[in-house]
C-alpha cells in the first residue's frame, strides 16, 4: 500500500517557534518518529512544506546587501536540499535498513495561471507602507496590506506536472521512501521550445502532494498538520469534528482560504480523481487516522458526513 | 562507458566574479552546453563544487542577524539544492530524451580526522588581506591565500563512505544522469549507534568524486576546472604543461594545497586504486580530454611523463 503523505511546514517549524536550525532538527526528529512508525507497514512518498523556511532564506537573502536577493524557484530548491536533508537524515536513522532520500523537484506550472495575476501568498517579513512601496518600486514586488503592516505577495499557481516523476517511480520500485516536491516542488514553465525556466512563485504542496499522488497510484493521500480533524462551523459554539465525510458534501462546506482550504481542496481532488481516500489530521496520531480512530477521512465510501 | 565528473565550482561562478544568480544561471547554461555533448556518448555522473555558494549562504546567515547562522552541513545541503537544481534544469533542456537528476547526498566523515584542526578549505567570495584580516578578526574566520585573494578557509575532512550509493546505483541503473554528492557531499559522522549526525566541514568534491567514481566502477574521473593543465613547476621561466602522467611520478612532485593539490590526490587515487584514467583539465575542451588532444592525463599506461 503506497501512501503520500504531505507535511506541514508547522511539523519542521511550530508557529511562532524562533527559526532555529537546532529548533527544526528537534521538531523532525519527532516528526521522523511518527512518519518511521508509518514507514515499517506502509510504502510511503513525503512531500514537506517549506512556507517557513523559504521565508527565513528570503530575509537572508535581503540582509546580505553586496548581491541580489536569488529568486524564488533558486530559494525554493535550497529549502528542498535544507528541509529534505534533516528529514531523511532523522528518519535514515529511525529505519536503518530502508534507504531514504530526498530527490530535487521541478513542478510546472501554467505561464497564465491566473494566480500570477493575483499574486496571494505573502512572504517574507512585514514593512512600513514607505518601505513596501519602495521596494516595491526597486524589485518590482507586488506588496498587499497584511494587518497594519505591508508584505511581499508572491504567486501560487497550480501544480500541473511533475517533472521528475519517472524518476520518483523507479525510486519506489527500488523500495526508497523518496522525499520529493519539497517545498510545492521548485516551480518552472515549460517554453515553447519545450525547455523548462524557473519562475518567481511558490506553489502549495498540498496541491503538489496531492498531484503526485494521483500520478502514482497512490492508495492513500495522508495530510499531516498540527489540527486533529477538519471542522463543520470550525471556532463557533456548533462546531463538530468530522470523523468522515464524501468530497461532495465537503465541496458544499467553506472552509478559511489560507489555512484548511487548500487541504481541503487537495484532497478532495485526489478522492474525486482517484475514488481512494484522503485523510486530514495530526502528524502525531496517523496510524489512528488510518484507523479510522482519529482525523477527518474523505472518502466516497459514504454519502453524507460522519461526526466524532 | 561511465565517467564520474567533478566540476569546479569556478565552471558555476569564476573566481572573483559577483555571486549574482543571473551569473551563475549563465555559467551553468555554458556548463551544460559542454557536460551535455559528453553525455551524448558517455553515462555521466556529476559531483560539483561549492565553494563560493556554501559561502554566500553563510554570508547571507551571517547577516540576518534573528536566526543564529545555520551549521555547514546544513548550508552544504541548501547548496546541493541550489546548484543540483541549475544544473539539472539547464542539462535537461540540452538532452530533452534523458532524465537529469539531483539526489542529496550525505557522505560520512572520521570525527577524528586531523583536517578538523586544521581548516584549508576555501569558501565565499575572494578578499583582500586588509578585508580577510579584519573579518578574521571578527568572527573568528580561519583565512588563507587563494592566487592573489584571500578567502576563509573550513575543516575539509576525507569521504569515507557515501551513504546513498545504492540508490546513485539505481538511478544509473535507470539510465539517469546524476548529480550527486555535490559540494562533496553533505558532511556527516556515523555515531556508536549506526546513526548519522551532520558535522561542521566542507568536504573537498574532488575526493568525493573520486570516491563516487571507485565505488561505481567507473572508467574514467573527469576533474574540470579553468585551468588547461597541470603544470610542471607552475608559474615558474620553465613552467611545462603536462600531456601524461603516472600516477606514481605525480606522487613526487608538489601542487599547491587548496587548489591543484586535491585534483591530484583525488585523481591519483582513483588511479592507483583502479587501474583507470582520470584526466584535468578546462571544462570547455572536455571532448579533446577524452581524445588526449587537451587536458592532463593521469595513467598507468606509462611510467614518467609526456609534456605538450
Amino acid at each position: 500500500m503506497l501512501i503520500v503523505v504531505a507535511l506541514g511546514g508547522n511539523a519542521l517549524l511550530e508557529r511562532g517557534q524562533p527559526m532555529e536550525a537546532e529548533n527544526q532538527r528537534k521538531n523532525v526528529a519527532k516528526t521522523a518518529k511518527a512518519l518511521g512508525e508509518l514507514a515499517r507497514d506502509y510504502q510511503i512518498v513525503i512531500c514537506h512544506g517549506n512556507g517557513p523556511q523559504v521565508g527565513l532564506l528570503a530575509l537572508q537573502n535581503d540582509a546580505y546587501k553586496k548581491v541580489t536577493p536569488y529568486p524564488l524557484d533558486v530559494l525554493g530548491a535550497e529549502s528542498q536540499g535544507m528541509i529534505g536533508y534533516m528529514i531523511q537524515q532523522e528518519l535514515g536513522n529511525q529505519l536503518p535498513n530502508k534507504s531514504v532520500v530526498t530527490l530535487l523537484t521541478q513542478v510546472v506550472v501554467d505561464q497564465d495561471d491566473p494566480a500570477f495575476g493575483d499574486p496571494s501568498k505573502p512572504i517574507g517579513p512585514v514593512y512600513s507602507k514607505e518601505e513596501a512601496e519602495k521596494l516595491s518600486r526597486e524589485r518590482g514586488w507586488k506588496i498587499a496590506p497584511d494587518g497594519k503592516y505591508f508584505r511581499r505577495v508572491v504567486p501560487s499557481p497550480q501544480p500541473q506536472d511533475i517533472v521528475e516523476l519517472p524518476t520518483i517511480r523507479s525510486l519506489l520500485a527500488q523500495g526508497a521512501i523518496t522525499i520529493c516536491g519539497g517545498g510545492g516542488g521548485i516551480p518552472v514553465i515549460r517554453k515553447r521550445d519545450n525547455t523548462l525556466e524557473g519562475i518567481e512563485a511558490v506553489i502549495d504542496k498540498d496541491n503538489t502532494a496531492s498531484l503526485i499522488a494521483e500520478k502514482l497510484n497512490a492508495d492513500m493521500l495522508l495530510i499531516l498538520t498540527d489540527v486533529s480533524t477538519v471542522c463543520e462551523n470550525f471556532g463557533k459554539p456548533n462546531e463538530r469534528k468530522i470523523k468522515k465525510i464524501s468530497p461532495k458534501v465537503l465541496a458544499e462546506m467553506s472552509f478559511a482560504r489560507g489555512s484548511m482550504g487548500p487541504k481541503i481542496t487537495a484532497s478532495s481532488r485526489f478522492v474525486r480523481h482517484t475514488h481512494e481516500k484522503a485523510a486530514i489530521g495530526n502528524l502525531f496520531e496517523v496510524l489512528d487516522m488510518l484507523r479510522g480512530k482519529a482525523g477527518t477521512m474523505i472518502t466516497e465510501e459514504i454519502d453524507g458526513i460522519e461526526y466524532y
